[in-house]
């Protein structure tokens, strides 16, 4: 039996659409209707709407409402669980290791990578601003660049975040050495030893780390597939335990594939600056949607400077450049110090590189062809593993971004499937990499970086039969 | 009246140097031959010799002993003066954003710097392998490299350290974000929050928040101008503090451009282990001997891992590169885990351009060109700040390396000295920026890294003269 009364009403729904009363295309009564029939609270309907969305039982339509919608296979319903407590929080780092550390063979299928395909990105292009820049600025590029990054590329940059609503001096802005070097230096520049820091449950296995190896103290809050972090939970949160920070994956997160609604966004900025709460934005994902329409960012709604937006080219445009850059809200100088000491500068050289394809227009072309693609990829594997992965799978369905994020059946363990899934030279990353407090042993991250083709789709019907084995 | 033992013996040489009753070339008597005669400790003889050699009465000549040397000039005693405490540690990282944290005009002259000039890197060889990699392989540098870092460079740089005399494999290698991230990963591999660590004093500023943002405690140990950190301190210091690890630059120290005798650097080695402090080596500098042969390092002698070495090519080859390597004894996997959330790879391309220009036998030549021009630099500016820099100014005479570091009278402020040079387009790094104990408020570093002109000759003068105006 379902334990909470979310839980109970989408198993209710469930059975009303599998004995055929609430047929494909009807309309359910809305969140505040269904409150008064059934004695819920709004917040209980409006999860149960969610699980049922997850469960591909229900779609929301926009300014509409919630439809049924018969999903392609019969999937049965796993009730959401309390998860329980995880044992050996240590071993996300073993695991990190076990997933990326050894060098893959090309006939290794790699779901782990959270990154384009090297097909997908722009190489010509950018060859040719490497022998533009070989040509008329190599010189510079071997010496240390500002610690700020060069003025070229933060002015860039400052173009770009302005299409996307943030106003922004690029003598604001510092490159740096990817996003994740960003999110180390802002957490070093506002928080302290012994600080509390909100981060998102589940989230990427980087975040734990910079964290802790700082003294600074890691509480994970509740999440939502589809809207990311819970409001309700996040403020109570703060109240409870009064961190220095929080830090969001607002758009597409990782591995959730999660978006904050743009009107929370805005809830979330005028809460944390009302309650002092530094907001650490990772914005990483914000091109990457498939929808017409770049979702905002906090940083958007920022009015003074509390919110450090962090982002980087490594998802869109170069991974292997290590090119980011962070906006540093009122902590400039804390972020400018802690970049001495955390790096002292950037590469001359690739910020000269990305500097020249960006004036040149190359980005917005190539981010528009992407997206396409990427959306593309998405739908694909999202069928291949509807049609191949065992009932009671649950599959996210992202609006932008690199990942799919999958519930199975209670009784898989996706560790154990991941050392089966590498002997057969193919690999994926486990549930358990994603959050410190919680058992997530049933889940997995797929990313859908690589282009969809014969090799994928055996990858992921070979998963799927892997899957149906260990579940007997 | 000196405060010391040793300063008051130090005054009785100079007496009796200045009043002619000890003649240039004569010999000294030996350490114990003092030690007996004067009824002082072998450490306090030795403490004496070492300021004369300071101050330029004294040199020593190899196996054969202490002889009295005519200073150029006269340079009258100033005592080492028990350093106070300092107000306000803080203020380091206000300091190093006042020093490099503006964009110069190419007018400036700027000995801040520790970084070779432009004019001394091998920018038309290094373009060439940007040509060889931009036409063979820079598809694979857009993608996110192996986080360990290529292994084409990898083997280079194992090639590099056995001619060093340390025989590693390339497999345990790590590729950095230059030095300074392998600091950052040494320190967050092989100590816990709380933790002691050792260093030099004075010493580079970027160590003090590297250590102190990770919630490790620095704790300061006293150098010798020659020979580095002086052992007995340093014993003292891990009995003391029991510290988890100890970290040095071995080699050409900054800002003392002190190098730790080999046979010192063994002991080091012997007693760490025994004490179970792990040593981190910072060998930055290493390669860039005045002398017949390369220094060794502490590693070279290290049998179980108990060492962690740390270089890059940022002073040797290619600053903005940023690029260095880690060799992490016995802390691999800890390291590999802290690189993946400190800035998860080193940029490919910079790896690839490098491991090509290494390959082909580039790096061996450039630096026995480069050892020579920094040698002749360093002697050029040496003359300069003897011949106008005011009476009781100390000078560092470093065999090897980037910087000077230079004592100044005890009424010389050399921040107050700073903003009236900055004033006049020229700045140098304050001695307050190189520790966090100790009130160095009348030295400064000079960096010698750009080519020896008219615009350094006249930069060294000026700088002269703002001193003797600021003495009066």
């Amino acid at each position: 039996m379902a334990r909470f009364k979310h839980e109970r009403l989408a198993e209710q729904f469930i059975g009303l659409i599998e004995r055929g009363e609430l047929k494909a295309g009807q309309k359910l009564p809305s969140l505040r209707m269904m409150s008064k029939q059934q004695g819920v609270s709004l917040m209980t309907a409006y999860q149960a709407i969610n699980s049922l969305q997850g469960l591909g039982y229900v779609e929301s339509r926009p300014k509409s409402g919630y439809y049924v919608r018969r999903p392609k296979q019969k999937i049965s319903f796993r009730r959401q669980q309390k998860l329980s407590q995880k044992k050996n929080p240590k071993s996300i780092d073993e695991l990190v290791q076990l997933v990326y550390g050894t060098n893959r063979s090309t006939e290794y299928i790699s779901f782990a990578l959270n990154t384009p395909d090297v097909e997908l990105l722009p190489a010509t292009k950018l060859k040719q601003s490497i022998l533009h820049v070989n040509r008329n600025r190599s010189h510079s590029a071997l010496q240390y660049g500002p610690i700020q990054g060069i003025r070229d590329l933060r002015e860039q940059i400052a173009v770009l975040m302005a299409n996307s609503g943030i106003e922004v001096d690029s003598d604001e802005l510092l490159i740096t050495v990817g996003c994740q070097e960003a999110i180390n230096l802002a957490i070093t520049a506002c928080t302290a030893l012994g600080d509390k820091i909100l981060i998102e449950s589940p989230t990427y296995f980087g975040v734990f780390q910079a964290i802790s190896s700082k003294g600074r103290i890691p509480v994970e809050v509740e999440t939502d597939f589809e809207t990311g972090v819970v409001m309700e939970s996040l403020f109570e949160a703060v109240e409870k335990h009064k961190p220095a920070a929080c830090l969001l994956v607002t758009n597409f997160s990782n591995p959730l594939g999660a978006s904050i609604p743009d009107s929370d966004k805005e809830r979330i900025v005028r809460f944390m600056r009302q309650k002092k709460v530094t907001l650490i934005e990772n914005d990483i994902y914000g091109e990457l949607y498939f929808g017409a329409k770049r979702p905002r960012s906090c940083k958007s709604f920022d009015r003074d400077g509390s919110v450090i937006y962090c982002s980087s080219f490594s998802k869109s445009l170069a991974p292997g450049y290590r090119i980011g850059w962070i906006e540093s809200g009122q902590f400039f100088d804390q972020i400018f110090q802690a970049k001495i000491h955390q790096s002292v500068a950037t590469s001359t050289l690739n910020q000269e590189i990305l500097a020249h394809f960006l004036k040149n227009g190359r980005y917005d072309l190539h981010l528009k062809r992407l997206r396409k693609q990427l959306h593309t990829q998405s739908l694909r594997y999202q069928e291949q593993i509807l049609a191949h992965f065992p009932e009671g799978t649950v599959l996210s369905r992202p609006k932008g971004g690199f990942v799919l994020w999958v519930q199975l059946p209670p009784s898989i363990n996706t560790l154990k499937l991941l050392h089966l899934a590498m002997q057969q030279q193919l690999n994926f990353a486990p549930g358990q990499l994603f959050s410190l407090e919680k058992d997530l042993h049933n889940y997995l991250r797929i990313s859908i970086g690589k282009p969809y083709d014969e090799k994928v789709e055996k990858g992921l019907q070979l998963l799927g039969k892997l899957l149906h084995s260990s579940s007997e």
